[in-house]
């Protein structure tokens, strides 16, 4: 199969001489696709309802005549200054009521009819005009969706969707246990957003305001994806899945939307832990794409940033991290971005073609990895088969993200990322997996910190175990339910019988977690 | 006497049939006081003016059959969603102007109107339906005073204050020292609370915004409290007090309001240092209590919080810190909560049922704790003798969390607690007092960084050492007079003479507080 | 020259009995200058249009009778509350959209009409009442400008400085290469203040607000000078320089327009950095007087502010320091301020005459530097002949306070403290330089950190060189343009040939930062 090298390719910062340079340095790195358009909207429709797509015409004609496919963004992720001053009240808005203004990217409120309606005339005029263009191949809509916001449209899709998914105010209140600390509904209309308040939220909410955010995002993707797939039906769509802490997006459900799974991917470690991280990535981006092909849309040449620092890669490392992705099933290895940009803020963000130009380390090895990718074209795939599991369970991500947990020190992707790491280290091929999922082709099952179990969860795992496979669970596995309400009985509650103890507290440590363990039905069996 | 032993018991929270699973276990461990409806205004008052009292009925008649008596509670800490609806300007706004809304608990603005009437009308119906209930054993007022709130109603009831408190604005020119940084007013429409500024704000007004508030929540306490004496003469009313920097209360000045001082106590220290807290706590509640009995309304039976962390007690740690409060004047041992929530933000907090149920160890050392407690109810107190006594001043701990300050290490609370753990280690009862009550029966005093000192209390500080009493001063104290402007003269201020003593300057130190020290009348011993 | 000894003198602080008290300690110390009426305006003007000058009238004479000099403030760095009220749209707003109110210093924008109005004419009151008084010795205009704000008069005022900087539309957006992240400006309406925004701002719009604030402030400033001028032609007229991070003031720039360099000088670490800081002041004072006199205007008799600590200085320090300023120009020592208030912020800042009074070792000192500051007005000056410069460029600095830089450690300020600092070790006279000014007469030019560099300034350096001047330069400089756009070609930009050597990439390092440097022309010398 035939894999893809490129990036993310902004020819909109440069003039129009630079562009038959970029196309020939592509030519000469290998690069057969790019990313056109990701930040654009303000250079197509400079005034609203007024397009200039000629120059976007050029790029792609050149590009196609340079034999460079195309991944056609709708530049939906970061509006023009004029949208701010036509829909103000489309702008976003945080939990403390701070509207915020554009001057960065992503000022928009997702629920915001202004702004979905934009994008949907955006997105419409890119399908019409770019449909049978020989150039295009993929069509990436937005990017990285993630954007929360507390806004009045917000709380008014908030509400609609808290009723579709609750039927009665009766089951939210019963879902979020507003009888703690006086907080039953009487009416729809006082439910809303998190906003400010005077002190700890109900963690009911923060859940199902995270859970909201994901299907409302979804929304207006697929609203995105339909324009497109009107205009062009046999172009596939996807969009770039960023991942962190803060994303309120369950990628799993989002992946049956697209048309093949793309992943940003960022280490956050310079060091050797960086390797562990991209497997996890891509370990991650095949449960997501269900076992299939996926695409590495992003990763950064020839940095990898840290906590307050950018560290530039060792030779080889850009190479080494671009195969790992395609070992765990990427179609290829595309970066952000082709051109290291004159300004803005991500000017020091590393490029194919950095500030110094093609005279440099980073572009040399760009045309060594494009010729490593044209070569690995040529090889057959095999398939990949993973004798263990960890699940993964972005819901349970966000509910230990929430207020009063017992210690402030959990941390639900630390937990996956142990586990990832000691069978990655052991050399054990490694799938994530859903627990809605088929759990018997594994030996192994790790539950990190999954917090959430709904009872259907919890039967499929006590049924793997059943049939001899092996469990391994950390903290707070099977708590609590899919709402997040403690199971009675006591700890670890979904998972009291299938593993055998029962834990009445947790003790002091130094650092870290501690629990009293009490044997139910286990066995302890001294280690070695 | 008898002592109390229950704690907040919240069957709004729970379907009915756990209702008589409930008052069982009780009975089974002796509890004989439950505070109920602290936090129920919602279900009482589901929406406005219309009451539910059904189900309040039906839980009291339970306990009273089942022999447990009731401090009922005015719900008011934690109005209903629609309360935030109906009235958005009773909503609590923050010093930058951040208007909070419901989703947490303690929404309100002590200073609205709308508030202050609605609180008043749920504990009038309260106290007009259980007049003469035979449960009914005393009023819990609220819980936890202390939100402060900076909104215009807040605005205008400080001025009243002020008005009140200085006469003329000149005094409040002088008191505030005005002059520097040109903040002189010349309208009382220009006074404001505390709010977002360019720089360091005024101590003296964010003093005296404290003191404020501390009077203003005293009236909304009293406002109940009149209206529940009004229907039962006879039920002792209380309200529950809470300690921590950011509470301004002086509940020294409040426990002269309440028929029984009561207060929460929930240590910050899981080491041994917890029982010293302990014993801070409950010496410094006899001191509120004027000497007399008082009662430890909330503790966690089974976890103390500390900075991130919540740490399961160690066995007979329960009892332990019970039986010390009992022994410095506590009625009994209550705590937060009966049975633990399924949901909420206090989810994990610690209760006598937990969720493991009453097939526990907490549960168990609860059936131990109402059995130790009926035990000692058989024994006739003793008289509390302390020979020695700290002076407590919450307007001195205030004043010291303002800006402006030689070292922002500061910490009048910590002055306190290490004054207290070195008599405490030494075995030696201690008083905490104020400095305008007697202080001739000690032989020693210790004034903890007692920033703020008036000419009275100077005087009596130097007639209990003219009579022969010993003075232990730390830094700061005397230096400043009630208002928080520093006395002329030099540092020890109010002190110098009795302390015989002058420091002009404070040194750098590696860490901690130094000063260059010149005996003035005092002499040098070396220790031992 | 006849040098000046004196500070900040409020009289408004203090009844009139102590004004006598204050005049007779001022001839005892050798006091004469001070500076009068700094924070005065409430009391000047203590409503809206009425004014009450007779005090200062009263205070004026008294400080001639005893033959001290006056530098006359205008009050306009703090509003009266009364201001507030009467213009609420000329109070500042944060970026956050955060109104601030009075209660503090400095509460209004520096952009708003009724603002500036105001202090018009409140200068010109003060101008034509004072005229002629035989003790005006020196205009002092406001007192260490450096408030920005984010209000729409700012918005308005930003726009009409870019118009005047850029002509038109297209060159703000090339400026700030809005082309990336789709920030593209289609109208002079779109252009505001950096305010809250989603993630990174632009770093040209942060950099270009800087500028506008230092020339908005510097309009402020000239139009009162104007005012002043007008009424007393023969008075010079300076304000006080504040030195700090968050100044968005181009001193350099700002020089030109006073009639006298007159600095704050606050060192920040108490050890014996403080004199190396000290001697940083003094030699940059001495940078923007062009060489000339200048005047050190505050410094805090007897300490030193650092972080979280106020600290005494040790004996002799005070003079040290003092006669530190005069070796590197100043015309004299002044400090804030005469007399300690006894309230407000700055009750614990130090003063000539502390709290404990004249007997004290603080006042001691006092009379010893005025009486060493009258030796010294005998002895002729000296040339102050420095054979190394370092460059000094306030827009670098600002620059460097962006988003989106390498890493989070780099420093512009410490940079340039670490080139003084070893100079001054190593006893080498230094003076600070802009590039844009001759370069020949130094041995040695450093450049700590010049991030932006135009080219003509790289020009400078290269012909500096070129004529054998020895050339340093410290991270990062030259990488960008005067807008903050990377140079092309790679780093370190615009000396690239000038510095004979090539980086590529910045590498990782256990702390601090590291290049990966290759030579291109230059030669690599082993040290010793």
């Amino acid at each position: 199969m035939s894999l893809y090298f490129g990036g993310d390719y902004n020819p909109e910062q440069w003039p129009e001489d630079v562009w038959h340079e970029d196309v020939a340095l592509m030519r000469r790195a290998g690069v057969n696709l790019v990313s056109v358009g990701v930040f654009a909207w303000s250079r197509l429709e400079p005034e609203e309802g007024r397009y200039d797509f000629g120059w976007l015409d050029r790029v792609l004609d050149l590009l196609d005549e340079g034999g460079v496919k195309v991944a056609l963004a709708t530049p939906t992720a970061s509006p023009p200054p004029w949208f701010s001053l036509a829909y103000p009240d489309a702008l976003p808005v945080r939990a403390d009521g701070t509207r915020l203004l554009h001057g960065s990217r992503d000022t928009y409120c997702g629920s915001a009819p202004a702004y979905r309606e934009a994008c949907r005339r955006i997105a419409g005029e890119l399908g019409r005009r770019y449909a049978g263009h020989p150039a295009l191949a993929l069509w990436h809509v937005h990017n990285e969706y993630g954007t929360a916001c507390h806004c009045d449209h917000a709380a008014a899709a908030f509400r609609g969707w808290l009723r579709k998914e609750y039927g009665d105010l009766d089951a939210l209140n019963d879902a979020w246990v507003t009888d703690f600390w006086s907080q039953r509904y009487s009416d729809w209309e006082q439910v809303f957003p998190p906003r400010a308040t005077q002190y700890l939220a109900n963690p009911g909410q923060l859940l199902d305001f995270r859970r909201f955010w994901s299907d409302e995002l979804l929304a207006a993707y697929t609203e995105q994806r339909d324009v497109l797939r009107a205009a062009t039906p046999d172009v596939p769509v996807t969009t770039n899945f960023v991942f962190g802490g803060w994303v309120p997006v369950d990628h799993a459900r989002w992946a049956r939307e697209v048309d093949l799974v793309a992943i940003d991917d960022y280490p956050s470690d310079a060091g050797p832990a960086a390797e562990e991280q991209v497997a996890f990535a891509g370990d991650l981006a095949r449960h997501w794409a269900g076992g299939d092909k996926w695409l590495l849309m992003e990763s950064a040449p020839n940095l990898i940033y840290t906590p307050g620092r950018m560290h530039a890669k060792e030779p080889g490392r850009m190479l080494r991290h671009s195969l790992a992705h395609v070992a765990r099933g990427s179609r290829g290895a595309m970066f952000f971005q082709w051109r290291a940009p004159r300004g803005g803020a991500e000017r020091f963000h590393s490029a194919l073609v950095p500030h110094a130009g093609p005279d440099s380390r980073t572009f040399r090895e760009a045309v060594e990895l494009g010729s490593a990718l044209r070569a690995l074209s040529e090889v057959e795939d095999g398939a990949i088969e993973a004798p263990a599991a960890i699940a993964w369970d972005a819901a349970s991500w966000w509910a230990l993200q929430g207020p009063g947990l017992p210690w402030e020190g959990i941390d639900y992707l630390a937990e996956a990322r142990a586990a990832h790491r000691a069978l990655w280290t052991a050399g054990i091929t490694t799938d994530f997996v859903s627990l809605s999922r088929p759990l018997a082709p594994y030996r192994l099952l790790v539950l990190p910190a999954h917090y959430l179990m709904s009872d259907a969860a919890a039967d499929a795992v006590a049924a793997y175990v059943d049939a001899g496979g092996h469990l391994v669970a950390t903290y707070l596995s099977g708590i609590a339910d899919e709402r997040g309400r403690v199971r009675l009985g006591g700890y670890p509650g979904a998972l009291r019988d299938v593993l055998g103890v029962r834990v009445e507290e947790f003790r002091p440590a130094a650092h870290g977690w501690d629990e009293a363990v009490t044997l139910n039905g286990a066995a302890w069996e001294r280690p070695g």
